[in-house]
Order: structure tokens, then sequence, then C-alpha cells
């Protein structure tokens, strides 16, 4: 990673993190625990890249970032309760997320519910207060942000793998690759999306963009699975080696390690191919799949 | 209860449940558990309450139903979705819920909890579908719901009343009506409120219906209490006899029953007296207050 590329990813990241100070109540906010624990997942050190995709599409699209520092926010807030809801003993039952407590063992499970409930509401409070364009509103960013995190895409994903836990059958590819497109490519899409939506994106690019979108969240889970198998969980701040534990449908347990590797270079080079019409502009989104898929934890 | 009144909240009952069902996803719809386990809860015979509330509000403003299907909707699957997750096992734990086996007892905690998520995130996709007037446009509609489910609202009462549980003490008559208001009066209010903005109602009536719905809420959460007391559970459709049994703090803890049923007549006074600048068409409004406070179940 070079460093221009390094400063900017960090500058990014505390402009994300000012946002979502700003967004969310102050922790002493009556009752303070729900308050409190919102922001105990919220700052636990995420490295904000679907904030960071919405803020890098809106440059690309020659917007601006004020504009999309609300959705920015919401996807960040949408990502993190469905992290704490997916810790829960009653689906992946972890105890360990970016190396600290997860929040049912901090908070006690009721609480780290109703903290997730609160994160996926205030998701659209913050996402309403996005300036329409001459060819988006309100409306058309609920929409989007819904239909993402809704029962046929995030949530339906978590569904079809909480369902194939426990299985001894693996899963077939075509099955694989829907549970990865609504788990983890649908809200990084849906992340880039709005933040072209906020600079008025023409529906060409908008087009160009969801094609980037699937090829990098593809990208993004195949290169998770290989780094379950291959780190620590020091190194990933959460349970490594657990796909295999529970004989999980991974893309390496399907196709082996070198072959899951060649997909996931495959996914990053079509993501690259996708943004041509953006030229120079496109730059830090390229630089983005490049770092996603050469990252070591 | 009169006859005509009678049949208005049966035919009130069919006109939300026919939006529901084509706001929702039909059950087959991939994954197919969470399809199923979302409409098993949404159509397990609720009373319609919320959203019949905002059909009438809509109608005494000089609106139409038509237009106020949405948010009617929407208020409905909000609060659908919280009594799955009070309902859960780390939270007030009951099986049983409108008569019938609660959604963790049926599918299992993990798919009750992605339920009640899918449900809450489905409120907000069908609410942008609501069409804006010349006053308010989708971004209010998304921030009133946001706002009264949340955690300052909606959420912040089920926090302060499972930190209240199993405490010996019993909490102060302010603490306990700021738990109603949160808990109860909130999304009670903002139904009636998202009804009355979809009539592009004038801000001074949308402040009398305020204070109607506060009124109600409030009302609405004093009877729950005094019922949970004299009622058993078949008749409720739930577990009677909890809040004594768990030394919660209730109206009829603090104060007794005859105070309570008295607090609940003055606070239906308080919703007919805000009714007044509707004249006829606030009609309907008036007497679902008087259901409200006659109703032994």
């Amino acid at each position: 990673m070079s460093d221009s590329f390094s400063s900017y990813l960090k500058e990014r990241c505390k402009t994300v993190d000012r946002a979502l100070n700003g967004y969310l109540p102050q922790a002493r906010t009556r009752p303070g625990t729900i308050h409190e624990a919102m922001r105990y997942s919220l700052f636990a050190g995420g490295k904000r890249l679907r904030p960071i995709l919405s803020l890098a599409a809106a440059e690309a699209c020659g917007g601006n970032l004020e504009e999309a520092l609300a959705p920015a926010s919401a996807v960040e807030c949408i990502h993190t309760y469905s992290l704490i809801h997916d810790d829960l003993p009653c689906m992946d039952d972890d105890d360990l997320r970016r190396g600290m407590p997860t929040s049912h063992v901090k908070y006690g499970e009721g609480i780290a519910v109703l903290t997730g409930d609160a994160l996926l509401t205030i998701a659209f409070e913050i996402l309403a207060q996005t300036p329409p364009t001459k060819r988006y509103d309100v409306g058309a960013y609920v929409t989007e942000l819904a239909t993402a995190s809704g029962s046929r895409h995030l949530i339906g994903g978590q569904v079809m793998d909480l369902e194939g836990e426990g299985s001894d059958v693996l899963l077939s590819p075509p099955q694989l690759k829907f549970i990865h497109q609504s788990k983890t490519a649908a809200l990084l899409t849906a992340s880039i999306r709005l933040g072209a939506m906020t600079a008025n994106v023409t529906p060409g690019k908008l087009e160009a963009l969801t094609v980037y979108g699937q090829s990098l969240g593809l990208a993004f889970q195949v290169i998770d699975d290989i780094l379950d198998v291959t780190q620590t969980s020091e190194k990933l701040g959460k349970s490594a080696g657990k796909d295999e534990a529970t004989n999980k449908s991974t893309y390496p347990a399907l196709f082996g390690l070198e072959k899951s590797r060649k997909e996931a270079a495959r996914l990053t080079k079509k993501a690259h191919e996708a943004l041509k019409p953006f030229g120079k502009k496109g730059q830090r989104l390229g630089e983005i799949a490049e770092y996603l898929l050469n990252r070591d934890y």
C-alpha cells in the first residue's frame, strides 16, 4: 500500500468517525446504557470500508464529501448492527470482535439485541438527512438501503448461513455465491450507489458502479474466507479457523486455496474494468479494490 | 361498543391486512424461512390498533385511506418486530403471544432475531412509498418513524423495562411515566401523526393530534397494566399476572387498581378534548379512545 493511499484511508476514517460522532446521541442521553452500547460497538476500530466507499463513489461522480456523509454514516450503522446480531449466542456465538469483547459479552444479550435494533433504526434517521438531488430523493435513498439490508439480501444471507450451519453437506457453488452476494456484496454495493446518488450520478454510471460493487463484494468475501484459514485470531481481531471447525461452506472448502486466490484476483480485475468510464476520478475506488485484494487481516 | 363501530374496526382490519399482504414478500420468496416467519408474526391476529389510528387520523384531516396505507403498514411492522424481540428469552421470555407460540418458540432464537430485524427494515422500505404532500416529504415521514421507534423512545423504553426487572425497588411515578411514554405512547403518537401528514395536516392540527396520541398512549399502557392483574392469560392471549410475579413497576402496583382506573379515564378525557378542532371528522378517533378505555383484553 502506497504512503499516500495509506494516509488517504486514515484521513477518511477520521472524517467518518467525526460524522458518526455528530449523528449519534451522546452516551449520557437517557437511557444511558443503550447509547453507551451503541457507541461501544460503533467506535470499536472498524476499517470503515463501507462509508469510505460511499465517499469515494461520490467523488468519482464529481460530488462532494459533505453531502455523502449521511449515507456513509448510515451504512456503517447497518454494518455494525449486523455484526452485533450475528455475534449473538443464538447466531454465530462469537466472544471477540475487532479484538474486543462482543456487545452481548459486555452488556448482556438483551441489551445487545436492543443495541443492534437501535443502530438499525438510527441508520434510517441519519439517511433521511441526506440532501436530495435532481435525480434522487430521500425515498430513493431509503429504498436503496432498506432493500440491500432487508430479508432478500443482508438478512437473507445470514438466514441461509444460519441454516447451513451444522449441516454435513457442503453448499453448491451457485448457493455459496448467492449467500456471498446477499450477505456481503449487497450492502457494499448499496454503500457505493448511495454515495454516487448524492452526486446526482447518471443511470449509466450508476450501473457501472453496481458492477464494480458486486465484483468487489464477492472478492471481499472470498478473501475473508481465505484469511479465516490462513491467519491467526490475533491478527484478524476475531475468531480464526472457525469456518473449518464448523464445517462451513466457503470458497477454500469448495475449491481449495489456490483456486480461491485466483477467483479473488479475477473479481478484482472485473471491478477495475467497471471503473473505466470514470477515468482519473475513479482512481481511489481502484486503489480500494487493490487494497482489499492484498490485505492480510 | 356499538355495532357500527365494531364493523368499522373489522372492515379497517381487513383493509390493513390486504395492504400488509401486498407489501410483504410472498412466503416462498428465497430464503423461505424468513419470509414465512415474517408473515407468521404479522398475521397472528393483532388488533391493528396502530394502523387503524393512522387511517383514522388521515380521514380526520380530510385525507384519504389509500395514501395512508404505507405508513399504516409500516407502523404495524415496527410494532410486530418489537413484540418478537421483547418476547425473546434474553428479554421478557414469553412463550405465548396472541394465543400462539412466539416466534422463537416456533422458529428458534436466531431466526426470531432476524425476523424482527427484517420487519424493522421493511417498515422503512414500505414507508418510503408514501406519497409526499405539499408540507411533508419522505424525509419527514422517515424521521418521524425512526425517532419514535429509536433508542430515545420505543427501544429506550424497553431498555429501562429490562433494567428495572428483577429489581426490588419500585420505580417512581415520573420514571414509570417516562417508560410508558417511550414504550407505548411514542409509536402510537407517530402512527397518528404519520396518517395526518399524508393528508397534509396543518401544524396546529398536528399538535392537537400529538396531545391526543400522548394521552391515548399513556391511557393504553395504564389499562394494559390493569388487565394484566384482572384478566386471565386465555382472555389476553398472552401470559397474565406476570407483572406482579416479577415485581414489576406498574400503575396498579404504585397506585392501586381504583386510582389506576381513574387515571385511565382522566387521560381518555384529555384525548377527547384534543379532538375538538376536528369536529365531526374526529368521531372515529374519539370512538377508538373510548373503546380502548373499556376493552377487557
